[in-house]
């Protein structure tokens, strides 16, 4: 079986021992496999992030809905079965058109998370935080308020936080006032719950956690993608029978500087199997 | 004449009333617009930022080079009889094509920055502060030792400065621990010459000058390459013979939530004359 054979129908020479992929804009999304690899440590997962064309925030919904489909094939040609779309940009705007090209379980960030704060909050009162280009769409006060209408959904851009974990500044002076900076309003409005929207922030938890306070909730819509794809998972019986660890496989179409430092970051251990794909080779899988 | 005319020879149709063009990754080169406009007030000037496909920084030296070839057409299309090009990473690696392929001015930001550098420093140790990007590739570093094999460069990223500087946090407490962080370094070595070696770090100019110390000049290449090119327009005699204020006009490729408000920070006054181009028309230019 050739990963190029466009005929091939998406879902086919899939089975249980099938390793799950996960794709993103960028290597955020490394925090979801954390996140994956917890819930469903026996999986084998393979990762694609677009660092070559990262940020997806600021390209047109058609443009992402390509790189989407292409992200998608890629990961298709590795024989995954099923797909988490980690980008909460793609999640947000490519989920329909995906999910009716190809005939496997694919679940993004948005719906996971949504669902969870709603589970979570008492009060209804739910903050969001991401990036500019997430918090400018509403895309997680459209999913919620379509769920239930009464609840009260207000979003914050923190656009220095992505920067911030990539430093790996998890604990800095800066980092605590910026936070200050940027959730004060949120405090003040008195949510209960409040949804990290960017792949990236899992990272910032301590430093959000204590300024926000100890009582809300946070919400890490990896958790909750994770958990969702083990109940679809689990519904079609393709969830492994495996007893050991998990094999996990990267993909990237750039290595930056700093790489493998940021990523073993964001994935919590040491990272290895890595391969370059070309762009050339991604839009024409 | 037509802008699509291919066999228009560069050059060709420009007197001294044509307008100087600037292009950028993104928005960043307004900051050299301002400092262009202070050193040749009469002059007109047409802006391109390729705010879609920002930054320039994560793609490939071939990707780089054709954006800028499409850039540089765009803007002849203009009538420019000058080039600017405000974005280091397109300065450090496609100024030689670019020179090469179009018969006008060219100037960029490392060259004339590394200049001033070496006019400036009396104990030739100079810093850098870039992206990580640019401070990985040692333009800076290559030009001035190029120039001066006995001065002693330190390049320093500073990546957090970009989207602090994008914020407009010009005098927060967190910009203050931040460039402390950043800066002690290169402190602690002595130097007496810091290179802005990023379009967007003039907006930090207060915060960084006084933590790196009020005696160590800043090198603004913005401030440089306006220099630089009053000299080649005069020798030329190209520049405007013209007594009123130029006119300017704006040309990006997307236009993100908040660019206005973050354009006129940068560009220190109300942008008026904004023109989204689409990249399709851009790669066909």
């Amino acid at each position: 079986m050739n990963s190029k054979d466009k005929k091939q129908p998406a879902g086919l020479g899939k089975d249980n021992q099938s390793p799950i992929g996960i794709f993103d804009s960028g290597i955020g999304g490394l925090t979801v496999v954390k996140r994956l690899a917890a819930t469903l440590p026996n999986e084998n997962i393979v990762y694609f992030g677009d660092t070559a064309r990262v940020p997806y925030g600021s390209k047109s919904n058609s443009t992402v809905v390509e790189y989407s489909v292409q992200n998608t094939k890629l990961l298709l040609s590795k024989y995954v079965k099923a797909i988490i779309v980690a980008c909460n940009t793609a999640s947000s705007i490519a989920i329909p058109t995906l999910k009716k090209e190809f005939n496997i379980p694919i679940i993004g960030m948005i719906e996971p998370g949504a669902k969870m704060a709603l589970q979570k909050t008492r009060n209804k009162k739910i903050g969001v935080i991401g990036t500019r280009a997430t918090t400018g769409n509403l895309a997680y006060s459209s999913e919620i308020k379509r769920i239930d209408d009464t609840a009260n959904v207000i979003e914050k851009p923190c656009p220095l936080f992505v920067p911030l974990a990539e430093e790996g500044w998890t604990d800095h002076n800066a980092t605590h006032e910026i936070a200050e900076e940027y959730l004060k309003e949120l405090r003040r409005d008195g949510i209960d719950t409040l949804v990290l929207g960017c792949t990236h922030y899992p990272i910032l938890t301590n430093v959000i956690q204590k300024i926000i306070g100890k009582n809300v909730n946070l919400i890490d819509s990896g958790v909750a993608s994770a958990e969702l794809i083990k109940e679809e998972l689990q519904k079609l019986d393709l969830l492994t029978n495996s007893n050991t660890t998990g094999l996990q496989e990267f993909y990237v179409s750039d290595i930056q500087v700093k790489f493998k430092e940021v990523a073993e970051l964001f994935l919590g251990k040491e990272i290895e199997h890595v391969h370059k794909v070309d762009l050339e080779e991604l839009s024409l899988e």
